[in-house]
């Protein structure tokens, strides 16, 4: 029998969210997991690290199981770089990151702390996956994907994520008899417009609250966005060389002299 | 006479860094400038956006020049959005970001404040470059590259950045006889060997400071990392559509039913 893989298990919600419970218990079916995940929400994160304070890390139990866990006061990436250098003994096989409470399709990948802790531990070259489902509440339900997640990290652990990539899952917010099935996909042009909501609080000085709406103009059936409003799954490869390498040639062409 | 291009400034090190101030004289040398920076130092920190808390944003004056200055409470990507939606009266022709106090090289771009701002703003459609000096010291010496600065900028105004990309551009740590010219390069494959350092603090409780080794393994000759080795400026095209598309058929061969 084959040893079990070592899965890495964190998140951008917090150790305690409903979506990284649920990922935990899954994965606990699949391998041997250990949790380092922040204390708590880091969402809209990025890939910010902590380097202008101190880190601190405790060992916890939060619910049942045979995995470990470890609450981190830090980013996503932040847990990532600490659980490959400080806690595990050997480099994870897998880690996977979330189950986000809403959506990092299309453009959200870039402003996700789901995504950044996947993009760490592929940058450390280790596979790794971002789940994501589409619905914002704490009382998401998990369930209709749970099996999907199950399959999907157990066909990463037998495929192999090809090298420099990680994989960019999101789940549309539909009964279990409702999903089409999982659709592999690119990142759909789409953006926020920002609508900052301007106030004046009780000393007289004005603040902003930033919200937004999400604007879609790519018309391909080819992108995440499409997937998830069919009722597919979307597996979007992502990779962090940022190089546009296809413009190279028109740069090249520049005079930097006029 | 043509009508001065509207161009905003920002930075991750703060609105009072020499960096910024060294940008923003430069660029009134060449648009109508305004600036919207962060009041504290966000290196760092990723592509984060502040979704959680208010935004606070004060009209200031650090020195002279006929630029006008905001002074903003969120991250560098916060900066960008708050300049388009609420403090411009116009899109910008340019967004320039930095000149940041540190290399944004290789696979730093992804940690980067500096370059989070300038890739927020090519999100909005805004031509934008952001720019780094090898030199991590508060007291580090502009002089040598504020030329280049200019021609960098008057380049793209010229020749329009192709659409979805935004420049990374990186100065090595040279006097100006030394600087050996500009290279269009790819973003080296490079990583960061995490070294955490464990301490104790008083009351007894672990806590660490991430520390780590910059490791370059990519030997290619067309790098950024080559380039500034060998004395020259290097310039990368950075995308956010961070689609890895080569390995989309490889994907596709995957069986999630096994």
């Amino acid at each position: 029998m084959n040893k079990k893989p070592l899965i890495l298990v964190t998140n951008d919600d917090g150790i305690n969210a409903p979506g990284i419970r649920n990922l935990i218990e899954t994965m606990n079916e699949i391998g041997e997991v250990v949790v380092v995940a922040p204390d708590s929400p880091q969402s809209a994160m990025g890939h910010a690290i902590t380097i202008n304070s101190t880190l601190h890390c405790t060992e916890i139990k939060v619910n049942d199981g045979t995995h470990l866990e470890y609450s981190c006061s830090g980013t996503p990436a932040d847990c990532v770089k600490l659980a490959v250098n400080e806690i595990l003994q050997r480099k994870p096989d897998l880690c996977v990151s979330g189950i986000n409470h809403g959506s990092n399709s299309s453009i959200n990948v870039i402003y996700s702390g789901t995504m950044s802790a996947a993009l760490e531990a592929g940058i450390e070259g280790i596979q790794a996956i971002g789940f994501s489902l589409l619905d914002y509440r704490w009382s998401a339900d998990f369930s209709a994907i749970k099996n999907y997640v199950k399959k999907i990290t157990l066909s990463a652990l037998v495929n192999k994520i090809p090298s420099n990539v990680v994989l960019n899952v999101n789940f549309p917010k539909l009964k279990v008899n409702q999903i089409n099935g999982i659709k592999i996909c690119r990142q759909a042009k789409a953006y926020w417009v920002e609508e900052f909501d301007k106030r004046t609080n009780p000393m007289g000085l004005d603040y902003y609250w930033l919200t937004g709406k999400f604007i879609n103009e790519d018309k391909g059936e080819d992108t995440d966005e499409w997937a998830l409003a069919n009722g597919y799954i979307s597996i979007v490869p992502v990779k962090f060389d940022l190089t546009a390498h296809h413009v190279i040639q028109n740069l090249n062409t520049w005079d930097f002299e006029n």
